[in-house]
């Protein structure tokens, strides 16, 4: 197939791409609460544990698979960057070409306990820069979609960050992440401790991509998590941050670096309130 | 009107009137993102800030009088006590009369920002046995229903609690609350400190009735909230979790006081270990 260059063309592919990966990941998600329970006891308990285990790994790799023969076949000379891949081959280098990076199953134990905040999140670099965002909720059926340049959308309607400019009116998200090591556990409790003081009150809801898309339609004003998964979680909602008016930053208020497993976002009105509460804690 | 004391009659009124009240918050909700934005000053963003306010307490007294009305014409004898009256008359003591426990707006953070975990939840208490509990999200069109002895269901189709036994498989839900004094926070933090390192993971969607009807539907495995607004946070989803084959309780493992502003709740084969750790951290 003929190599398109059009952003627009590049934006239509991808969008297929999510909504059929959608598809496994809703015939899944009900599944996982339609395993019969035929009695309490726990060997039933281990086959529904084990099949959901078994479903998530599943799903998160036929998505992926999916994504990736959609993409190639479209564009064989662009670059695959996956959450599946690199954890089975090892980082992936972003270089200058277009790139694709691509989360099959952001949320994934919110997959496994059937809670409704799911996504798939597709990005697409070009000379590094962030152009094409994708993020889509098969569950609730909500597709966030960005292009550098060409605004942010919500099931195509134009969306845009909140205009809220107060910290203590502002409605806060962050995730508790997975380490459970004693430093990590402290820093992310005294870090909500002190934003606890501050803004209105505080949301997790276990999807990073889906909470830069909760910066970008104004559900929620501030945003920041480090130590999540990789660049797939975050080079999708940084598109469409930014195209809704947003800032995407590194919660020390320097540049973001999609590498870095550091993010923040908020409109630009709260960007330096925001920086200024999260150093008190680092 | 002739009273019917047929509990079905009873669940579907409620149902009715739920249904009727999301129709408002619905409104509502979308309205609150859609306040024109003609410029970033000040004078803008203080229109638009005083629109919200003023909508989510008109939306919350429409709603309750709404219900209200709704279930009074159906049943004249019937006590009411609702979250905005009773901020308005002072506490209603609980009796052994038939008596419905309403929440016009549950979630009114989230529905302020526009983020979707909304309800209206409506409890009916009959010698101060809670009998009827209708939970119902209209952003999600989500009904949560359920019938003391009769089971619990999602949109029509039945519902139970989770199966898992494990602390560390377990996802826990709580809130950040709205007390913002040291000693509150201090305690509140702390107590996410112990227990991210004993369960999966931890979410706040920012709705005590939803929490509770995610424990009846198993998307979440514990849940616990101090301090929250009144009986009407925890009328309906009560039922809704019981009847869906799961505990509610004191956090102390003690008796659930549906007056005391305290509130557990998970399968039975959590309980034991969720009330341990809730209890080293009290």
């Amino acid at each position: 197939m003929a190599q398109n260059d059009s952003v627009s063309e590049f934006l239509e592919t991808a969008v297929e791409a999510a909504k059929k990966a959608g598809e496994i990941i809703r015939e899944g998600f009900y599944q996982t609460k339609h395993v019969e329970h035929k009695g309490q006891g726990s060997f039933e308990m281990e086959i529904e544990l084990s099949i959901q285990v078994d479903l998530v790994t599943e799903t998160d790799k036929a998505c992926e698979a999916l994504i990736f023969n959609h993409l190639k076949q479209q564009y064989p000379s662009h670059k695959l960057i996956g959450e599946e891949t690199t954890a089975a081959c090892g980082a992936t280098e972003l270089t200058d070409e277009p790139t694709w990076i691509v989360d099959p199953l952001d949320g994934t134990t919110n997959f496994v306990h059937g809670f409704p905040f799911v996504c798939i999140s597709i990005g697409l670099t070009i000379g590094k820069v962030p152009t094409v965002g994708v993020v889509y909720n098969p569950i609730m059926d909500e597709l966030f979609t960005g292009v550098h340049g060409k605004g942010a959308f919500l099931n195509g309607k134009p969306i845009k960050v909140s205009s809220q400019s107060e910290l203590v009116k502002s409605l806060l998200a962050t995730e508790a992440g997975t380490k459970r090591d004693k430093s990590t556990v402290d820093a992310t409790t005294d870090k909500i401790n002190s934003l606890l003081f501050k803004v209105r009150s505080l949301r997790m809801s276990g999807s990073c991509a889906l909470n830069l898309c909760g910066i970008a339609c104004g559900r929620i004003d501030l945003f920041y998590e480090t130590g999540y998964g990789g660049p797939w979680d975050v080079a999708g909602g940084a598109v469409i941050v930014k195209e809704a008016g947003g800032l995407v930053y590194d919660p020390s208020g320097k540049d973001f670096d999609i590498t870095s497993q550091r993010v923040a976002a908020s409109n630009p009105l709260l960007k330096d309130a925001f920086v200024e509460v999260l150093q008190q804690t680092e």
